[in-house]
């Protein structure tokens, strides 16, 4: 089987290399096509996320990407955001739950953030009205709502919990976000096993920060999703910088084509030092082996990464201890028998 | 002194009344000319925000504010939204700190989020293209972003951590934000002595989330404003429904008049039972009460809220106590001679 492999920049390859080497000891047998992104696309090809990676992914359907900077000042569009409109993922995934031997306040959380894609204020439609007066445009269309909630439904449909909570601010924002709502009630009705809610985007905010435990599936409009994803990381994070962004796995979903990725930076400052955490990545590549058949697997690694919390040996600096990429890499193949 | 009292609806005037209780008892006469909003407005006049209430604030210049509920589904605009653009209240500041006796995950938490209220999302401007196809507008001009930013550093100058983080989104938002950041950063050196840092509002997120003690002054457009507003309040909430909304004080300023509120909600489901918690109000009026020049006995308010929290006598249900809205009103008033 073929995959493509985008590397990055930073810690990216140190990262994509860990979930390579767990991916084989799972017993899985991948054959990684490297595409370039990040700085050293940019440098070699002028462009941080060239057209011939983009193209890769249109073949082979499915990629594992580490964290890729796009370099600012040049006038480049982030390269996360074009691989989404690229690709038409209109998806994008972030699952958050509590582990072991992770010093969190919170107890039992066990969410997923569903976020639209491709449209919101990421649609890229701005202009200067005057010299000091500009407007951003925040698209919201029926066809992407639709689509985006029904995602939603059946992503919980899988779980055990079977809850969607819709998260808008339809009382500002009555025409989009109106219709937004008005769709994503439509389609909850042909859901009736599963329980519906809808909630302000601002309540959702102060019950994350009580208590997010009583959250399964959340869907939204992207800025609203960028904004959520984050947060919901930082709930569960780690003590380590990145937190819970070190932890949480992401992936992007289209009708046709996903790229699965760790959310977290490329960290410069630790980039080649073989210290980076690659638990994000590692999670990442287990839920690119559900997707691409291979179940099994995907849940051994996810089990072996809770296993390695848990009992806590050769763990990366920013989890408390000493240890190395090499070190919890090990760990986590060591556990893929537990 | 004359000063508008609204009441609003639900527990509004039970908790209203616990602050002029608490004014009264700090020494301070105020002659608090009552004017309508929320659900009796709507009844008596039709309307949840009658023109003459707006009128009475323009005449004494500040108000203090009760939760007030905008009647849905009858084509209301929000009374928060009319209140701050009427009479173009462009400031709405929220003070989140960490209090004694209240179980939180967070210590050391001394944060003011400073949002911007007139424009973004806000402004209303919305329209369907075509069915199913909706654009809203926000919109960001050079005028209000300053103003919202000079306010945000003349806020940190009186504080003793001199710091302000502008939040934006301009790595996507590249007119709008650009330009707000452009701006930021402009008035960032008219003030050298204090530290400035600029942060993707996803990245606040996060780390608001890991550990909310390294912000100071927050500075924001409209809708990160309400989101971060209530995730901070609901990172140092008690154990009650409303978490720190029922502790946190709220006021919107503008270049003439000022309105103090509890920026929770009506709570009807205990409404006229006297067991609302009235902290929320009764610190908002301690910012009244600074803000109309009696700064010692705004300072004595605060002290005897913290003082009562800390000794946990007469506290509210939400509050882990079995008091009522009256004990807790009556332990605040014995406390503002600690
Ligand atoms: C890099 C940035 C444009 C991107 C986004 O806002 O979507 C990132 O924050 C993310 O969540 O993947
Ligand atoms: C009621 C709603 C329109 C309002 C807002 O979004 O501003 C509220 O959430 C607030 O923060 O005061």
């Amino acid at each position: 089987m073929q995959i493509v492999l985008i590397e990055g920049d930073g810690i990216g390859p140190e990262v994509t290399q860990a979930a390579c080497r767990v991916v084989a000891a799972a017993g899985v047998k991948i054959d990684w096509v490297k595409a370039p992104a990040g700085i050293p696309a940019a440098e070699q090809f002028g462009e941080p996320l060239p057209e011939e990676t983009l193209e890769m992914i249109r073949r082979y359907r499915v990629a594992l990407k580490g964290p890729c900077t796009t370099p600012i000042g040049k006038g480049y569009r982030s390269i996360n955001v074009r691989l989404r409109q690229g690709l038409e993922l209109f998806a994008s995934v972030r699952a958050v739950n509590t582990l072991p031997g992770i010093n969190t306040p919170y107890e039992k959380v066990d969410l997923i953030v569903v976020r639209e894609n491709t449209e919101g204020l990421y649609a890229g439609m701005e202009h200067e009205v005057v010299p000091g007066v500009v407007e951003s445009v925040r698209l919201v269309t029926r066809a992407a709502a639709e689509r985006i909630v029904q995602f939603a439904f059946e992503l919980a449909r899988h779980r055990g919990r079977r809850m969607v909570t819709f998260c808008h601010k339809a009382d500002v924002m009555r025409l989009s976000d109106g219709l937004f709502l008005e769709v994503a009630r439509t389609v909850a009705e042909d859901y009736p096993f599963i329980q519906f809610e809808e909630k302000p985007i601002d309540n959702v905010c102060l019950e994350l920060a009580m208590d997010p435990s009583g959250f399964d599936v959340l869907v939204m409009e992207n800025l609203f999703g960028d904004v959520i994803s984050d947060l919901a990381a930082g709930l569960i994070g780690g003590p380590g910088p990145g937190g819970g962004l070190g932890l949480v796995p992401g992936a992007n979903f289209g009708n046709r084509f996903a790229v699965f990725e760790a959310v977290h930076g490329s960290a410069p400052d630790i980039a080649g030092k073989g210290i980076a955490n690659p638990i994000a990545c590692i999670r990442s590549a287990a839920l690119l082996l559900e997707h691409v058949g291979h179940r099994a697997a995907g849940e051994r690694i996810e089990h072996a990464v809770v296993k390695t919390l848990q009992v806590g040996e050769g763990l990366t600096r920013d989890l408390g201890g000493t240890g190395t990429t090499a070190t919890i890499t090990e760990q986590i193949i060591k556990n893929l028998g537990a």
